[in-house]
């Protein structure tokens, strides 16, 4: 489509006035040669350029109308998961796609395209066949939770400026405590960025409870502390402890502490993890609760994975004695389906955030303003300024309801437990595991025709150690679905299936069994 | 609108056998009753439910319109700023906006009432009359970045599940560098949550580069450390040093080193500021330099706020030496105008920010993958999984180019300057500081009339720090502007006005001043 003569003389001058396009140029453009404007424009023909208005509704259209159709075919089993290039491949720039940035602007026109390519080449994390993180799908309401924040653009530092969104993280916080079981009376916590911040909250606070003076004095004027945990958690936490098939085993857990305080240490925390990273086993919290209760020490429970299962009546007992924790940290982006980033620290008692982090600093959180200032909470995060994360799950909640989460839950851990069912029948998968999935997590290795034959050994696991690797690569190169391997401890590389997205069904399921297999035979 | 007898005979059959609309009764509500449809539909009517892309499509469209009526709004001069409501108003429930989260599904429409009474309730960062926070205005290619950034849904994790963004961070990181001053062969960094994490990420790394041992024997195996920052910096870092308006004096920072020397403890890292939050001061970076040179300790510059000025060639002199530090803070959310949040930590050294943080968690990063796994950044990072914020600075930086970048901000600072010669001039009007600004933050009393007459003094002032608190109460109450306060050191209450938003007009700045003179001069 081509411009008229007339359409670039009056362009041409228009350019020459106002260095880009002067506005009423926009709307006469967009009036009659609807199309051929984004060309023509750019930035600064949008809001809050006078009369941007139209140009910016257009533009944001025009974007709109990429994502949706980037959204149909995430969710559309006949598009490839992925359109996968080497790292040289996209840097060299794929047709015209340019990650360089310019001096002068580039035109709107170009960024609509810059835009349709960052899609094509990235990967639809929402795709049914897409099994590769513990955080898939692509929640419509979620999402739509998400356009909202950005356009609202703020942050959950104080009242003022985010009063909407502060309560929401109130009621939806006092949802979650009253989920794990916390009194009324209880109950603090904060979205934060992901697991592992939350899980330094704990550590801080644990911190903090037992000795105050850190926060004045800092590491010097304590004791040299020690902290316990599983071997199978969640990145962050470092130190000891013991495990089988990825559970803490209490009484190990209990001489552990007792070698800790004989080498002069003070024991002072323990992580528990519901829903370990590659396994998905729940530590038994009961049993750690009464040990951590009879040394006296902080119990923290890492369910960034795990707590969504706490929303399902049927599966909510692998999560018995979360009530008895100080802390616990829970992820919505994971299980519940919440786009990134959704997590929180869940802490017991009331105000100790707010003690151990604050740093009173008036410039920041003026005392004297004329609302009540416990609301502003920019002063119980380690951060000051925080992303707005609790509105696309306040919004989800209010969609679904708790039945829907838990329904929605409920069908992920279905198809795990089909797809457990399914390898233990057949001979050319292995089960990390006997027994049957606690979460939605399933572990096997694939076994390609000539190590089927061949028995159990170092050498036959030193060739099953290349066969998920070589699968993937083959994978990912082709597209059509995406899962994780890795190793563990002893155990040469496995692949990891997880389900947390409501979009995948048995036939999914059975797509990626078969591809495993296409890819994987000759091998 | 009614629903015809028909319809409802319609749905309600349909209601019966599936709990909510079949997909084919949505199709055809869509096409005869629009607008209807929402009140019948709940989402899980929305994809992944079969034939879901139409429900979808129209109600992200519907979400979008109230977005679209949003943004005009909020860079309308005739809209107020805010509607303020005390938490208590809110909580109680304002015409039907209920925060409770329910156990059933809400329906479409009272989804999208939900939508449009959060944005009501909250605050127009973007208006061109709001001067309360650093980050402000609401760029529109910044926030189409935004929007795609939460339909991609994905994570800065690992190539395999990014690979556009990872590369995306690669080059606007090297623009930093470049624009710092590095030379090609340094430069290393990430992009984190907010600007006291990326303060937090330089202490660990100086404190890495001096004590590898720390990693992995704790604090207990190095000695006591001392870091030293100016009084007037950025929340977190917390230890020692001297200022005068704001700027830190080099010759008192040597002789603090001394101290700490002749106490025992080990100096190791100086935390200069470019651009304070209250007074915008700038630290001396290249005596700092010095300092830190003379020592062998890490100098960081904490540019959060005045990292922007980078890319104007008027006002980048104020970071000259800024290229001798081993680290630097950089939010474009601040300055840059990127929506929140858009925070980096950029370092000298290549390799450091791996080495340091990396627990080589295999079952994270597997190292046998078929592409170069250096391009998995997730172990740079102590967060393990990372929001994608680098692509709305990339798209805004492709829509503006480094001059449109330099534009807006020495426009910003031109509105700052307006304002300081304003008020020069006006004996109701006090400035904090003498000399013109040098970043964008103007720092002043109001003087209402009663107090115009009286001479400086102890009951003067404490008269005057109930100025500003009363003025803000007022100003919100009304919400046609929104500008921050506090007292800092000897100094009560005074205002800060700052300058981010491009909208910003001279006539805004006059606009303040107008309406702070009328909710003022009467107390």
């Amino acid at each position: 489509m081509e411009l008229t003569q007339a359409d670039r003389q009056h362009l041409d001058k228009s350019k020459q006035d106002t260095g880009s396009l002067g506005n009423t140029d926009v709307a006469s453009l967009l009036q009659h040669n609807n199309g051929k404007w984004r060309a023509f424009c750019v930035c600064s023909d949008l809001l809050p350029a006078e009369d941007g208005e139209e140009a910016t509704k257009h533009f944001l259209q025009e974007l709109v109308n990429i994502l949706l159709a980037y959204i149909n075919k995430s969710l559309k089993r006949s598009s490839k998961v992925l359109d996968f290039h080497y790292p040289h491949q996209l840097k060299e720039g794929l047709e015209g796609f340019s990650l360089e940035l310019p001096d002068q602007p580039d035109n709107l026109e170009q960024l609509l395209v810059d835009c349709r390519d960052t899609l094509k080449y990235g990967v639809k994390t929402g795709h049914p066949r897409f099994f590769n993180q513990l955080s898939t799908g692509l929640d419509i309401i979620g999402l739509a939770g998400e356009w909202l924040t950005s356009t609202a653009n703020t942050n959950m530092f104080t009242y003022e400026i985010s009063p909407v969104f502060i309560l929401m993280e109130e009621v939806v916080l006092r949802k979650m405590h009253s989920i794990i079981g916390w009194p009324e009376e209880d109950g603090d916590g904060i979205f934060c960025p992901g697991g592992t911040m939350s899980n330094l909250y704990s550590v801080l606070l644990a911190r903090f409870h037992l000795f105050p003076v850190v926060k004045t004095h800092g590491m010097s004027a304590i004791p040299r502390l020690a902290l316990f945990t599983s071997a199978h958690v969640h990145n962050l936490i470092i130190v000891s402890s013991t495990l089988s098939g990825g559970k803490m085993i209490s009484s190990e857990l209990n001489s552990s502490i007792e070698t800790a305080k004989s080498k002069g240490l003070v024991p002072f925390y323990v992580n528990a993890t519901a829903g370990t990273t590659v396994y998905g086993a729940f530590d038994p919290l009961n049993e750690i609760a009464d040990i951590c209760k009879h040394h006296g020490l902080w119990m923290h429970v890492d369910a960034a994975w795990g707590g969504g299962l706490l929303l399902s009546n049927k599966h909510r007992v692998k999560l018995q004695g979360i009530e008895r924790a100080h802390s616990v940290t829970w992820n919505p982006h994971k299980m519940m389906g919440v786009p990134l980033q959704c997590s929180t620290i869940l802490v017991k008692k009331k105000g100790l955030l707010q003690e151990c982090n604050q740093l009173c600093a008036e410039y920041l959180f003026q005392p004297d303003k004329h609302y009540d200032v416990s609301y502003d909470t920019g002063d119980k995060s380690i951060q000051c300024g925080r992303h707005v994360d609790v509105f696309k799950l306040w919004l989800m909640w209010k969609a679904k309801g708790s039945e829907g989460f838990e329904a929605q839950i409920n069908h992920c851990l279905e198809n795990a437990e089909y797809l457990y069912y399914k390898l233990k029948r057949r001979s050319d998968f292995q089960l990390v595991f006997k027994g049957k999935p606690e979460h939605s997590n399933v572990c096997f290795w694939y076994l390609p025709k000539r190590l089927q034959s061949i028995l159990p050994s170092p050498e036959r696991d030193r060739e099953l150690h290349m066969v998920a690797p070589k699968i993937k690569t083959k994978m990912m190169e082709e597209g059509f679905t995406m899962i994780g391997y890795q190793p563990l401890e002893d155990k040469v590389n496995f692949f990891r299936c997880v389900f947390s997205n409501p979009a995948t069904q048995r036939e999914d399921v059975d797509f990626l069994i078969d591809e495993i297999v296409r890819l994987g035979c000759e091998l």
